[in-house]
């Protein structure tokens, strides 16, 4: 046991005990750890995820219903989009990038990296990562990130010309406030995977998936799968009669109530 | 902003714009993100302030009632103690250093580093943080922590002989479940500082203050100073007639009902 005197404790999955209850949580912490050490996230980056911890607890590390019926509302609108684009960061390419490139198949697609922090550096770890994962191109890159989205400052406004300067439909998770917003006031239709139903991404956004994006993006391939064979028609269908409002609101008394619940088994 | 692309972007606060409206709780998470590259937190530290920031989120950022009455009783058990400790971590050592000194000195508490990823140079990395904030002696830093906690495994169960081994009452903040039982079994009283009202630490402790801990330190501090004019008699009534459960349950009802108002007004 020596050793965790010199070496880095935090790398040595072995000091978290096999009985821990909280093991599997710590070892995705792990998992984000390494993507930092390995330039793909920044140090915010696993704030934000211990922020996402906190509020999937309190939905009970599963898909409710509520993340169920926005899954299938984003999935059609990924159908119906001209120029779908999902948006990259440190955190998605850290924990699901085989499901992102497998996404961006099914619903034809792009992929851009678009970080809160941006850095070439960065940029080029994760576009990396995904092409590891098999993605045929990754836009948003370097010099590729020349267009502006206008009322943000400095970096957060570079996007991709090709990618989601153009779009209609923007796939997103753990989305700044001020960009999401920046979207919607551009006219496009954004999808947010954002645990927290109370940030302003989640209540600016099309659709709010309240879920895991290690679930739910899995999740969102099948369904996109799965909705392939549906006419246009069925599609716009699906679409036409979502509330997001609604959606936000069943999460929040989800939550409610399951406190309430435990409070009153203590 | 070229420069942002060549040098780490997230130490230059600039970045940040002055009408952010998380500007504030941006500038925390730095204060944390340079007390990791001073090795005095551990990357999971972040993680794990990131969970804290959610919950302070639903409790409105405010110390409430249920707090209020766990400070209370908190401070009357550390002036009742013969030996009571101050359990110091990254996260504490980051935010809030004078404040942990000076309620070392108002309770006449001693002061131990106590980590859940043990490295030397960390330990010495906390005291000097300590020491800088005119801290008189810090246990537990290196060959000091030579006690062994039981039914702990491998550097989480080693404590200072001369401290936590020998204290009637602890005071910790965001302790791992594992750890806070360990005391309770070896008989301790363990004062839990802890936002998550469901942690293992929260429900095992026998007071906890859920709250900030920017924010129940310093209030911590105020009330040992206000309580030290009472008689011993009076202090052991404000302990007696303490139910911890209770608190835990006024904080989750509290919470409940904020959410169920939130989704009424959407």
């Amino acid at each position: 046991m020596d050793k965790t005197q010199d070496s880095k404790p935090w790398s040595v999955r072995d000091l978290i005990p096999e009985n821990h209850p909280r093991r599997e949580s710590l070892l995705i912490r792990e998992k984000l750890v390494e993507a930092m050490e390995k330039s793909i996230l920044v140090p915010q980056g696993l704030i934000a995820h211990g922020r996402g911890e906190c509020f999937d607890y309190l939905i009970g590390e599963k898909t409710q219903s509520f993340a169920e019926k926005a899954i299938e509302v984003a999935a059609a609108m990924l159908l119906l989009a001209k120029s779908p684009v999902i948006s990259v960061n440190g955190n998605m390419a850290a924990l699901v990038p085989e499901d992102l490139v497998k996404l961006a198949e099914e619903a034809n697609a792009k992929l851009e990296v678009n970080l809160f922090y941006r850095e070439v550096k960065r940029e080029r770890a994760i576009a990396e990562v995904l092409y590891k994962a098999n993605a045929k191109e990754v836009l948003g890159v370097g010099e590729d990130a020349s267009a502006t989205i206008p009322e943000l400052f400095s970096e957060r406004r570079r996007v991709s010309p090709r990618g989601i300067y153009i779009a209609d439909v923007v796939l997103l998770g753990l989305e700044d406030g001020d960009r999401t917003e920046a979207l919607v006031k551009m006219g496009k239709k954004v999808i947010a995977i954002d645990l927290n139903p109370l940030s302003r991404t989640s209540r600016t956004a099309t659709v709010t998936i309240i879920d895991n994006i290690t679930r739910a993006i899995p999740k969102l391939v099948l369904k996109v799968r799965e909705l392939k064979s549906k006419s246009r028609q069925d599609l716009i269908q699906i679409v036409s009669n979502y509330d997001n409002r609604k959606i936000i609101a069943e999460a929040l008394r989800y939550i409610s109530e399951r406190l309430n619940q435990l409070s009153l088994s203590l």
